[in-house]
C-alpha cells in the first residue's frame, strides 16, 4: 500500500472525447505528481460520458494545493468540461454514524476503523436509543441520543442536524427512522445506508420477512446513497449468502446481518477512498 | 454413489406430530428395504406441517410396488393424513424442453443428460423458431418447431399440449412465449422455467435491461415452477454474478447466461431425483 | 428456531446396517421424545461407517437423562456396536479461547456469543501477550496473561493447561504458540484452530506471504480440529475469498481476516451445536 | 462492447517511474488514437516494475501498423526501457486444444466460440483418443488423433508439434500427457493448462481423489500457464465450489468439471484480449 498521507485523489465526470488520459497526465506530470493509479470508464464507445479516476503522489508537487488546482482548471478542466474534485487523503473525511438498536453494522465500521482499515475520523455516532451507548463508548467515540417519536419529528431532525454539521459523510448504519426530504437534500451523495435486501427486491419494511414469505433461495443487503426516494438511490455495493427453507426469519437475520456488515464497510471505505462517482441514479465505482 | 437402479424415493408431506420417523422407518424396515438416505423438515417447532424425503434400496423387498403402495397407505399413510409419493429411480422420468432461439440453457441440459449427470429420458425439443435445429439432432433428440404469432395462438398450443403427451416434465430452456393459464394448470408443479433475474427483482421482459438500467451490482438467475401467474411461481433455486459499471447489457447478458445454464440444471436435477416439495408457493428443496 | 432450553442432540457413529433409523427413532418415540431434526450420512452404499445426528425435544421424556442413557445403551446402542453421545443444549459448553496479539478471530467469537448466537459459555480468554486486555475486559470475560518464551515453554504450558481445566472447547484464535502434543492429547477433536489458508495449501507460518509469492487468485482460511500433526487436523470449514496483483500482502491480510474469523465462528458454532463427527482424518458436519 | 474490428491493444512492462502515462498517453493521441480502456499496476510505491495495458481505437489513426511501432518504439519505449507489444483485435488469434478423453472443458471452449464469445478463431483439436472427433465434427473444427503411448511419445510429440504450427495459443483442455520441457520451451506463456485443484494443492494426478482423502469443504481449478515444472506455471484463474462429506469422488468430479470449463473459459478469454502479462512466476491480469 502506497504511504497514504502523500496520496491525493482526482476524479473528473466529463463529456468524451479523444485527448482527455494525455492531457490529464501530462498536466499532472508537469507538475510533478507521480501517477500511481489510473481507471477510467466511458457510458459509450464514442460521444458518452468519461470518468476518470487517478491517484497520484504529492511530494514533488511543485505548486501548492490551491494554485495547483487553478491552474487545473484553467488549463484542463476548462477545456473538457469536467465536473471534477481533487482530495487528499492525509485530510480525513469526517465520519457521523446514526444507528437505533441493531449493533452489527455500527460495531463493524468502528472495529475496522479502530484497526485503521477505514480511513476516516469517525466524529460521533447518533442513536434515538439509548441502548448503545456503552459499546460505542468503548471506542472513545461520542454517542448523542436523539429520541424519535411521532410528535417530535421537526425538532428531533433539527437536533440531528446541528450534530451532523462539520461532518463529511453520514452513515445510516441501521438507522430504523426516514430522513426528511430536507435533511437528504442537504447532503447529496453523502449519505449512505444499509439496506437489509437485494435491491430493488424487497423496498421497505421488514425485508427478511418478505424475503421468507417468498421463499427467496439467496437474501442479500445494498449499500446505497440516500436520496428522497426510500430505497431508491443509487446502488454502491450488494452481496448475497444462500439460504433454505430450513432457515427461519429469525435465521435469515442473523445471517443477513453479516451480508450487511460487510457491504457496508465496503461501500463506506470506497467512499472515503474516493473511489466512486454518482452518475444519473448509478454509481461508477473504481475498485 | 448409491446403484440408482435400486433407489426408491418416498416425499411425505403431512401435519406434524411425533412418532412420524418412527412408523415410516419401521414400516419399510419392516418390509426389506434399507433407508439410505432420510431428510426431515417441520415448518414449525410443534403443530405445523411436516416434509420428508426418504431414499432407500429395494433389492430385498418382500412386496410388489403396488402391494408396497397398498400397505403403506394402510399401515402408516391414513394413520398421518399423509400426502405421498414414491418413485423408483429406475423409471426414467420423460421429459420435453420448450426453446426459442437462445441455445444456452437447453445445450446445457442436453449436455448433461448425454453424459448421464440429469437422470431423466428427454424425449422432444419443441421450439417456435427452426433455428436450432442442427444442435438438437446432433444428441439424436426429435426436434419439432411450432411457430406462434399472434392468429395462431391457440392453435400452436394445441399442437404443443398434444406433443407434450406422456411427458412428467417440461423444461421451458428460454421459451419467450407466455404458456396460457389452460396448459399451465394441467401439468401443476410440473413445468419450470429458468427466468434471467434474481427475482423477485425484474419480473417480467428484459431484465438484463432492467438491471442496467437499476445498477445493480449483481446479476442473477430464477428457476421456478410456473404458475398462472407470470415469474411468480415457487422458486426452486437462484443464483448470482458480480457485474459492474465497465458491463453494458450485451456483457451483463454473456455473464447472465452462465448463471442461468447452471440455476436451471440444478433445478431440473433436483426435481428428476425428487428432491422437490411444494408447499404454497414455496419449495423445500432437499439436496 | 426450536426452544433450546428442551433440545436435545444424539450424535452417533457405527456399522452401516438396516434398521438403524428404525430402532433409534422408535426408541425416542417410544420413551416421549419428539425428533424435530434428523440427518445421516454413510461412507458406502453398503457395509460402510454410518452417522447419524438426531435433534429431540424433552419435555414429554418418561426417563431422566440417566436412565435414559443406560435403556438407550441396553436397548439400541449395544445391538448396533453405536459410538454415541446426547447432549442438551441446556448444559451450555464452557468455551476457553486462546490468542495473541490480532484481535479480529477472538472479537468475532465474543461479539457474536455476546448477542447469544453462538450457544456457549465463555470462561476466559488467555493469552501470551497483554495487547488485548481491555477488549476482553468490556465483555465482561476474564483475560489471563501466560507469556511465552523459549526458557519457559512447559511452565507456561502447565499453567494453561490449569486454567483450561473445566472447559468443553478450546478455540485458538490466531494463537501463535504450538501447543506441545502432550496438551492436544488431552484434548482429542476439542481444540479448534483457525489457519490462515486454504488447507492443505500453505501449511505452517506466514501464508499470506506464501499466497502472494505464489501468485494465486484466491486465498482463504481453514477451521479444523488440532492434533499432533500442524495444520493437518480434520477440517471443519473453509472459505475463499477473490484477490488480484493489486493485492499486497497486508491488503491479502486484512481480506483473509475477514473470511478468518466468519469461517472460524461458523466452526465454533457447528461444534457447539453437536453438528461434527470425526471419522478419521476428517470430519461430518451435519448442517 | 466497442466494435472490436477497430481495437488495439497495448501491452507495457518497465521499470517504473514518473511520466510514462503521460507519454505514453500523448504519443497515441497525437497520432490519432482514442484510448478507450487504460489499466496499469506497480509491483513497488516507488522503483518498482511498471505494467500497463491500453486499449484504443484505430480509425483516425495516421500511421500504419509498422509506421506507428517504429515511432513508439524511438519516441517512448527506448525512453523508458519498455518491454511492450501491440496487438489488433481484428488479427484473430490461432488457437489449437489438446485434449483426452474428458469433454467438458473444449466443449465449452468450443461452445463459446460457435456463439462469438471467445475472440480467436479454433484451428484444430488434437487427441491422444479418438473418442471426442464427432463432437469437434458438429463443430466444423478438425480433429486429429495422435496416439501417445510409452514407445512413441517422442514420435507423437513431434507429430503434435508439427499440427501446432501456425498458431498463437494451445489450449490443454485436460490433455492427460505431460509435454516435453522441449516442447513447453518453444511456446513461452502460450500454453494454458487447466488443473482440477485448487494450487498449489493437488498437485500431480488424480486431485480429486486427492482432495477427497483429506476431506477439504470446497474442491476448485486453477487456470495456468504450462512451464517444464508440473502444475507449477504462472496461475491465471482460479475458483472452487462447496462440497461436504456427502459427496464421493465422483461427485466432485461432477461438480468440478464445472469449475474446470468456467474457469479454464475465463482464463483464454483474458489471453485472447491481451488482457494478461507474466511477470516472474505470476500474472498480471487486467479484467
Amino acid at each position: 500500500m502506497p504511504n497514504t498521507n502523500t496520496t491525493a485523489r482526482l476524479l473528473i465526470t466529463c463529456p468524451d472525447k479523444p485527448g482527455i488520459v494525455s492531457a490529464v497526465s501530462s498536466f499532472l506530470y508537469n507538475h510533478g505528481a507521480n501517477i500511481t493509479d489510473l481507471d477510467q470508464h466511458s457510458t459509450e464507445p464514442e460521444g458518452g460520458t468519461y470518468f476518470m479516476r487517478l491517484e497520484f503522489q504529492t511530494p514533488h508537487l511543485d505548486l501548492s494545493r490551491n494554485v495547483l488546482a487553478k491552474a487545473f482548471e484553467e488549463a484542463v478542466a476548462s477545456r473538457y468540461n469536467m465536473n471534477w474534485h481533487i482530495s487528499y487523503a492525509a485530510d480525513l473525511k469526517k465520519v457521523a454514524i446514526l444507528v437505533s438498536k441493531f449493533d452489527h453494522a455500527m460495531l463493524e465500521l468502528l472495529w475496522r476503523w479502530s484497526r485503521c482499515t477505514l480511513p476516516c475520523q469517525i466524529t460521533s455516532v447518533i442513536s434515538n436509543h439509548p441502548d448503545l451507548e456503552s459499546d460505542v463508548a468503548s471506542f472513545g467515540v461520542p454517542f448523542h441520543v436523539v429520541p424519535v417519536n411521532k410528535d417530535n419529528k421537526a425538532e428531533a431532525e433539527a437536533r440531528i442536524n446541528e450534530l451532523l454539521q462539520g461532518n463529511d459523510l453520514i452513515v445510516l448504519a441501521r438507522y430504523m427512522q426516514i430522513l426528511s426530504p430536507d435533511l437528504v437534500a442537504r447532503w447529496p451523495h453523502k449519505i449512505i445506508n444499509i439496506h437489509h435486501s437485494f435491491l430493488p427486491a424487497f423496498v421497505g419494511a421488514n425485508p427478511y420477512q418478505q424475503a421468507h414469505d417468498k421463499g427467496v433461495k439467496l437474501i442479500g443487503a445494498t449499500a446505497h446513497y440516500v436520496t428522497a426516494d426510500l430505497d431508491q438511490g443509487p446502488i454502491i455495493e450488494q452481496d448475497v449468502d444462500r439460504v433454505s427453507h430450513r432457515h427461519d426469519v429469525d435465521i435469515l437475520r442473523d445471517l443477513g446481518q453479516d451480508v450487511e456488515r460487510n457491504v457496508l464497510a465496503r461501500a463506506v471505505k470506497w467512499h472515503l477512498e474516493d473511489r466512486i462517482i454518482v452518475h444519473g441514479n448509478k454509481t461508477i465505482v473504481f475498485n
